[in-house]
C-alpha cells in the first residue's frame, strides 16, 4: 500500500460501547437506547482535514479545531458522526420529534401489527397548567385534587379506548383501521438514525425550556447520557456555545454600547425610535421585543435603563 | 436589456387559477385546496434547457421533452415546480403523510390553540376487514350489524374523549398537555408545500392500491383534480410511465424471453433454481416472487408455464 | 363554497414583477435574473396561522409576527416562499454554491451543449493578496504592475484553454471530454430555485465579509436587489437579527457580566482559566477565542481587561 | 436490564474490516478508499422490525426480507446502513457526482491550502468520439495519431496552467484567486458519507452505460469492490430487480399482450396511434419512443411486428 495511505480500524468509543443497547428510561413507559454509531470526536477533525491517517494530531490541536468549527457555525464536518437510537416514545410527543426531517426512520407500523399495548399516564401532581404569557407554553400545576380527578378520567378513556381497539381486531378489522382512534398518547417504538450536526441541532430546539416537558426529557437523555459519551468535545463546546449562548441584534448591540458608555440619552431615543417606551397608564406598555432584551440585560446583571 | 433576455411575465395556468382556495372534500370533513403555485409544462422545459426566454418552442416538441425526461427518470427539471396546498385531514393519515421528507410544512398547532372539534367518523358499512396475504392491508366490509356496533362505540369514544379535553381546557390543563388522549381519528389542518418532483413521488406510492385508503383519497384528488389541471402533459406522461408500468427483473425478462420462444424446459429450469417450484403436498408452495411474477403474466395475458 | 373558504388570487409582488427577467450583472460577465417566485410577506403569516384567508390581518400584526418568528429561528414558515432565478457564473464560484444541498438545480450541461465561450478575467488592479491571519481569505491587492503581468498570463491561458477545447471539438473528441480541462474561470449558467429560509442562509453565509469576494457579489445582488423587493419585511428582520447580530458563549456572558459590574479581578481570573492569558516574552500569546471576544468588545466599545 | 433488551455488540462486517483504509486505483491517479461503515445485511431487517434484539432470525428469512423490502421500493430499511469514503477524483467528474444531494461532504479546500498537484491526463488511445444519436454521449476511439496529439497539447495545457498557479502564489496572490484558472482535470480530494439506499441510487444512475467513462468507473468500484463486500444480499437483489430490471409503460404493456397473443393488426393499430409508425420515403421515421420499445423487444428476443 502507498505509503501516504494508513491501514484504519474500526472507530469505537469504550464509553459508549459501554452501554449498547441499554435502556435509558423515559416518562413511565418509554426508553432510548443506541443501537450503534459511527465516528467519534477524531472522526470530526479527520473530515475537516480531509486527511489520509486515522486523523488524530495532537488531542489539543484537535479539541481547538472542533471548538473553532462549531463556533463558526460549521456543519459538514459534524455530519461525518452518525447516531442509530432505538426509542419508545408516546404518539404525541413522536408528532413532534418526526418534524426533524433530516434523519432516518423506521416506526413501528400499527398496520402491519397490533398497537402497543401502553398509553402515556399522567399522575394526580403532573397535571400542567396553561401558561399565561408563552401561548404554548405551561407553567405549574393544577392543584392534586383536580389533577387526581384528571388522573382517573384518563384512567377510564385509556381502557375505554383499548377496550375498543380490541373488539375492533377480534372483530375482524383491519389493523390499519382499528388503530384510528388509539388515544395520542399511545406508545410508538422506532429507529431514528441522524447525524451528528443534525441531532446537535435537534437537542438546542428540544432541550430549550420552552420545549414541551415529554420530548425535552428524551432530549435530555440523549444530551447528556449518550452524546457527552460520544463526543465529549463537541460537547463540551457546544453547551458554551451553543446551549448557553445568547445572541443580540444590532440595535441591542447599539444599546448596549449606550448602556456601557453611560449614555441614558441615546439609549433611550434610540428604545423609543423602536417603539418600546410606549406608556399606558404611566407604565411602559408590554413590548416583546423590549422585555427580551430585559431577560438579556438580566442575565447580565444590568439594570434596565428606562 | 441585453437581446439575449426576454421580459418575462408570472407563469399562470388559468384552469388552476380558476379554483385557487377552492376547497375538494375528502373524507366526512377533510379538504384540500390549492393555495398557490409556481409553473406549468412549459417550466419544466425552460429550467432543462437553461434557456432565455419563456422556454416555449412549440408545444409538441415540449410534450416530446417532458416525456423524455419523466420516461428517463430525470428528477431535476420536474423540481421547478412548486405547489402549496392547504389540507384538512385525521392525524392518522396525517402520520403517514409527513412521512414524505421533502416538503415544506405548517401545521396547525394545538399547544398554540384549542384543537380541532371534529374526528373522522366511519359509517357502518365502511369497516373494513384484515387482508388475509397482504398483513398491512384490507379487504372487503364487515357485516352491517357488526358495523353498525363498531360505529356506535365510535361515537360514544369519541364523545367521550372530547368531553375529557373539554374538561382538562376548562380547569385550566394546558394545551399541550390537554390533547395528549385525543383520538388519532382528531382532524388537523396544515399547510403543505412540494416540488412536483417529490409530488409525483408521493402519489405513486400513495394512489397505488396498497395505500391505506383513506390517505389513497387525498392523493387520488391531488392527482386527478389538481395535477391534472396544473401541467396536463406531465400528468399524460405519469400516468403511461409510472403509474401504468410494470417493472420486470432481469430473471423475469429470462423468463419471458424463453416463454416466448417456447423454450418451456428452460423456464422450468430456471424457476426451479430461483426455489420457485417448491412443491408440498402435490401443490406449488406460496412463493412470493412466484406469485408476483404470476401477476405479470396475467397483465400480459400469458398463462402459467408451471 | 363554504364560507370559511375565501377565493384566492394569484399572490403577486409588483416590485418584483417589474424586474422579472431582466439581468443583474455581477462580474465581467456574470447575471443574475429573476425567473418565477411564490407567495410574498403575507404568506409567512398565513402559513404560520394556517389560516383560510389571504392570511392579511393588520400589516402591523404581521410584522410583529414575522420578526418574532425570524428572531425566535422559526423556519417552516420562511419555507412557504420560493423563488427561481436564472444565473451565470463562473464554474470556480459555482462550486462553492452547489454546496447548499436544499436548493433545486439545472445546469447548463457541456456534455449536451458546446461549453460557454467566456472566463472570468481578473483586471490589473484586482488581484487579492493572501490573508495572514485568515488562512482562507485574501486582504489587499498586488501592486498594478505585478498585477498587469498575472491578467496577460491569464489572457494567455484562457486564449490557450479555448484553443484546445476548439480544436478537440473540430476533431470530433465528445463533449464530455473535450471540457475536461476548461480553466474553473470558464463560465455556466443554471436555474436555480430556493425556498427563503434556505436563501437566508446561503445569504447569511455568502454576504459575510470572509465569504470570497466573487460569490459575495452574487449574494450582495440577491439580497439588497431581490430579496429587499420581494419581501421587505423579512430583508429588514434579517438585517437586524441576522446579518448584524452577535453572539456571545456562556463563558462570554460570564466574563461581559463581571466587566460591567467592574469586577475587573474575577474577569482575570476568568479568562485565565480560560487559557486566555498565557504570555511569551512578555506579550499575550495569540489566542483565537480571546481575541474573538476583543472584537466583539470593539463592538461595544469596551476597553479590554488585560 | 429488562429481558425484553439485548446487550449489543458493534456491527462489523469483517470482509470490509480487511480492507479498511486501502485505496482502490481509478483513473491514472484518483482512488476510493472506506473510512468506516454502519451496519450491515441484518442492519435492515433489525430496523424493518424495530426489534429488539440484534435482528437476526435465520438469515434465509433476512434475505427473504431484504428482497422484498427492495423489490418493493422501501426506502427507510436501507437508510439504516452508512458508509463514509475517502475520495480522490477530477473536478470535473466531481462537479457531476455533488449533484447527488443526501450525502456528507467535506471537500479538501484549496482556499485553505495549495491546490493539488495533478491533473488527469488522458492517453492517446484515450480520446473518445462524440455520440451521434446521443447527444451527451461518446462513442468509439479518435485514430491513435490525432489521439497523440491531442495528449501532447493536453500536456502542454496542464504544464502551462500549472506554471501560472505557482507563479501566481509566489507572487503573494491569495489561493482563493490563484485557483481560478486550474483545469477541470484537476483533483480534488472529499470525504463523502451516504446511506446505503442513496448509495444504490448513486450507483444506479452512475453505473448506468450513458453515464460519462470517468465518473462510472468510481462507480463500478464502489459497487462491485465495496457494497458488494458490505451488503452482499443487497447487492444480489440490486443486480436482479435495480441495475438488470426493464420497466414497460402501460402502452407496451398493452403491446406486449397483442405481441404474445398473435393479434398483429392490433399492434399495429395501437403503434399507428401512438405515432409510432409515421413513414418518410418508404421507411418508418426515428420516433425515439419506438425505438427503446424495439431495444426491449430484442432483450425478450422477439422481432418487431412492424
Amino acid at each position: 500500500m502507498d505509503e501516504r495511505f494508513e491501514k484504519l480500524e474500526p472507530i469505537r468509543v469504550s464509553a459508549l460501547d459501554e452501554i449498547l443497547g441499554e435502556p435509558f428510561k423515559v416518562l413511565d413507559d418509554g426508553f432510548i437506547r443506541v443501537i450503534d454509531y459511527m465516528g467519534n470526536d477524531s472522526s470530526i477533525v479527520q473530515a475537516a482535514r480531509v486527511s489520509y491517517g486515522k486523523g488524530t494530531k495532537k488531542m489539543r490541536e484537535d479539541r481547538g479545531l472542533i471548538r473553532y468549527l462549531l463556533r463558526h457555525h460549521h456543519t459538514t464536518p459534524f455530519e461525518m458522526c452518525e447516531i442509530k437510537l432505538h426509542l419508545r416514545i408516546p404518539m404525541d410527543a413522536w408528532r413532534q420529534w418526526i418534524r426533524h426531517r433530516t434523519a432516518n426512520v423506521n416506526e413501528y407500523s400499527t398496520r402491519y401489527s397490533i398497537a402497543i399495548d401502553a398509553a402515556m399516564k399522567t399522575l394526580p401532581g403532573e397535571w400542567r397548567m396553561q401558561a399565561k404569557v408563552n401561548r404554548q407554553g405551561s407553567e405549574g400545576f393544577l392543584e392534586e385534587e383536580l389533577g387526581r380527578e384528571m388522573t382517573e378520567d384518563e384512567l377510564k378513556l385509556h381502557a375505554f379506548a383499548r377496550d375498543i381497539y380490541n373488539k375492533r381486531i377480534e372483530s375482524g378489522v383491519a389493523r390499519e383501521q382499528a388503530r384510528k382512534d388509539l388515544p395520542l398518547s399511545t406508545y410508538t417504538e422506532a429507529y431514528w438514525k441522524i447525524d451528528l450536526h443534525n441531532l446537535l441541532h435537534f437537542l438546542r430546539l428540544r432541550m430549550e425550556k420552552n420545549a414541551q416537558l415529554e420530548i425535552r426529557k428524551y432530549a435530555e437523555i440523549i444530551g447528556r447520557e449518550i452524546v457527552k459519551r460520544w463526543v465529549p468535545v463537541v460537547w463540551e463546546a457546544f453547551e458554551e456555545y451553543s446551549i448557553g449562548s445568547t445572541q443580540f441584534s444590532s440595535k441591542e448591540i447599539e444599546l448596549l454600547k449606550f448602556i456601557y458608555s453611560g449614555e441614558k440619552e441615546k439609549v433611550n431615543e434610540l428604545a423609543a425610535s423602536l417603539g418600546w417606551l410606549k406608556e399606558k397608564e404611566g407604565n411602559l406598555s408590554a413590548n416583546i421585543e423590549r422585555m427580551e432584551f430585559e431577560q438579556k440585560l438580566d442575565e447580565l446583571g444590568i439594570s434596565y435603563p428606562w
